[in-house]
């Protein structure tokens, strides 16, 4: 009788087992939808959970307060063109030609170059998991029609094909600068959806709140679907637009408006996912693409202790706000000082789909899981800092080199002053973050291995040929 | 038969009201317990929840998410006598004679002034309502025995009179820094209980730990009583020492370490309390007695945004991080923006208190009551910023004037330079937190009102007798 007790009790225990195992694999069974929210010049202290004094986002904050806060985390170069390139792709943009030079930084007009048709960009690479990828906001990786989002994995597109100060009306006054001409009659930008200008001039004040509802009619057509959405914003970038609802009401004036509509905009992405309950099946990401553009003056935004903004490899250019929500999932409140980059978002995505990294080519990114779930540290230790086609700066754990320094942007008329350094400046970022304090002559051994780095990174690098 | 039946309800409804009243009436009989914490030379950058990224301050940011994080808090003073001198009175320290002058700043051993003994600190005024009062820590308001914190209405007293850069051992090298100089051997500090050096030299390197031990023992002691406890740390402030526990392990080098230990000292603290079941019914509000003295460089801390440091009337001289907490009574989560000031301190204690604001002298605190309680604004419109006995700027709501600029030191040698400007310069520091674009220009009226608003506060200013 003995047996016959045992062997039920047996039965008992992997019941319960494998009851127990089903709940998370089936939930497994629906791949989790991922969002990626990316604003535009905006600044390291321009968010309320990083010290800003007078802009509110309230709705940042929470998803700081319920997610997960980075202090260390990067993009993948200083301006507009090469940090998208570099977000969708997990490739340095000097791999994929989308570098730019000196002489021209972003994609222009005049450019017929784009992110080339053989690029894997996360949307492409998770179509054959079922993913629906919806692009919405300000693209900047080629106008032409090979290179836009929807020949780009996306299914879905609409939004600006560029920044909103490269469609002036051809009126403008020649003496103005961008950030002076927040009339709306001085610009002429075209929305897209899909290949197609549906409207031109666009109601710049309109584009958060449109771009908004666009991205909740996203999630909720595609709620029953694994959905990947890469949500762009066209602010802060100058020109500042800002709908009526929050025109004049920021304490930080117009770039307090615009970036208070952006914090808005988050809340409303977040509710239509809590609304639909896909909350807890759902990455969102939250960061920007390069610095504060500091010669906008009050137009442009604020890198809070970090030195330098937008276009220059001083920390204030390349590193962002970024905070990763995922209720269930990622730990409320925490704050990482891991080393991340927008090139990790790769992989990350990747992973989470279980799609395989691709082989055929170097991916720069890692897979941010271990940081985002808790499990470990980040398998990154080294960051390379690009201006153009040139590697101006290397991080490797705390300490990082300048090769070369230069400020993001010249005054009008005084050319941008470059300093080639033959021992390369030295920072320790954790005991100085605003980097201060050479301290190249007290690590010898370092400068060298620094130098060694360079060299090795060179010696290794394919450029990709050049897009513009 | 209606009747008594209705007459029973309403008893019972009466007996439920009064119940429901009774509860928190009795609460109040017992008045709240204060604990002021005070850090030296804590910049408006240096916590995490105010955006520094490598000094880990866990339980302050707890404390702010469970309570109110100000943006706008301000100290009385830009260094550290004038500045404590404000707080525990409620008045401008040149009215108390406590403002220095740009000669000497703050007392020193060569001085034999102190705080009068006819002021009215927080403790004194608070006394004759039954408060145990408690003073840890630096004090740096009179050495003489005469102005000691037993002499100002302290029960008691444990801590340095003065810094801690002020007893060096006479060995000490004369071309060195005091930052420089983290050698305990260097150091000769006396440390007092009540009137009474007991130790000299005393251990720098176990001052936080010993003040946290005397600050629990003192919460533990008084929790049948209301206390008013003063806990004014004697870090940030060079020579930096950390305990071993604490050495060695920030980021953020030795000044990481020290305030480390200074947030693990907040938790114990708060800890304690609710330990005691005295959390709510206490209120706790951190905030330091100046921004960071900037010319130590690594050994000084960082003002995040705002432009200067320590000694200087630009905002990162005297705007702090401030954090107020009491569960049940403060709302958690909430960052305020209402201007405050640490002479609003005064008032504020003394309304919890039930305590007469003193109408024989001039007050210029305000009760934060509104603020913290989520009932209305800041009754404050208007900030006097001092640099030893000279009126520099004044706030008045979002704009702020400068009559006269100085950076907070100069470098060793080389005298400090002062600029008067006989149109002061004119910053909107809700826009432009980091004083970056002189706006006088476009507001000739406001201009006009803030020479007004100087010349008023001249004309009914009586300064105090000059303590050094």
């Amino acid at each position: 009788m003995k047996a016959p007790k045992l062997a039920s009790l047996l039965f008992q225990i992997w019941f319960i087992i494998a009851f127990a195992w089903a709940v998370p694999a089936q939930a497994a069974a629906k791949l989790p939808n991922i969002v990626i929210i990316l604003a535009d010049d905006l600044g390291y202290g321009d968010l309320g959970c990083y010290g800003h004094p007078t802009i509110r986002t309230p709705n940042l904050d929470r998803m700081a307060a319920g997610g997960m806060r980075f202090t260390d985390f990067y993009v993948a170069a200083c301006v507009c063109t090469p940090s998208r390139a570099g977000l969708l792709t997990g490739r340095l943009p000097i791999r994929t030609g989308m570098a730019g030079s000196e002489k021209r930084r972003v994609i222009t007009q005049k450019d017929n170059g784009g992110l080339p048709p053989d690029e894997i960009t996360i949307a492409r690479a998770l179509k054959p998991k079922g993913y629906v990828t919806g692009c919405i906001g300000k693209w900047h990786l080629g106008h032409l029609p090979q290179f836009l989002p929807t020949a780009h994995g996306f299914d879905s597109y609409f939004g600006l094909r560029w920044s909103n100060d490269m469609e002036p009306n051809p009126k403008i006054p020649k003496n103005a600068s961008a950030n002076l001409n927040q009339d709306p009659k001085w610009w002429n930008s075209a929305l897209l959806r899909n290949d197609q200008i549906i409207e031109q001039p666009t109601d710049l004040s309109a584009l958060t709140r449109r771009y908004t509802e666009e991205a909740i009619q996203f999630i909720h057509a595609n709620k029953k679907k694994p959905f990947f959405l890469y949500f762009a914003h066209t602010y802060p970038h100058v020109p500042l637009f800002a709908s009526k609802k929050f025109k004049d009401t920021s304490p930080r004036g117009l770039y307090g408006d615009v970036v208070e509509e952006l914090d808005w905009s988050v809340g409303e992405v977040l509710k239509a996912l809590r609304d639909e309950k896909l909350a807890e099946n759902t990455l969102v990401f939250f960061t920007s693409d390069n610095g504060p553009w500091l010669i906008r003056q009050l137009a442009g935004g604020s890198a809070g202790l970090l030195r330098e903004g937008k276009g220059s490899t001083w920390e204030g250019g390349m590193r962002e706000p970024a905070i990763a929500y995922w209720p269930g999932k990622i730990k409320p409140g925490i704050v990482t000082r891991e080393l991340a980059c927008s090139l990790d978002l790769f992989n990350t995505c990747l992973t989470l789909a279980h799609v395989p990294i691709p082989t055929d080519r170097v991916i720069d990114g890692f897979d941010l899981s271990p940081i985002l779930f808790g499990s470990g540290t980040s398998a990154r230790d080294t960051l390379f800092y690009y201006r153009g086609d040139e590697l101006f700066a290397i991080r490797k754990n705390a300490f990082k080199a300048h090769f070369q320094t230069a400020p993001g942007y010249g005054t009008p008329g005084i050319p941008v002053a470059f300093e080639k350094h033959e021992t390369p400046l030295l920072y320790n970022l954790a005991n100085d973050p605003s980097e201060r304090f050479d301290v190249a002559k007290d690590h010898p051994e370092m400068i060298a291995d620094f130098q060694r780095e360079l060299e090795k990174h060179r010696a290794a690098l394919v450029p990709g040929k050049a897009q513009y």
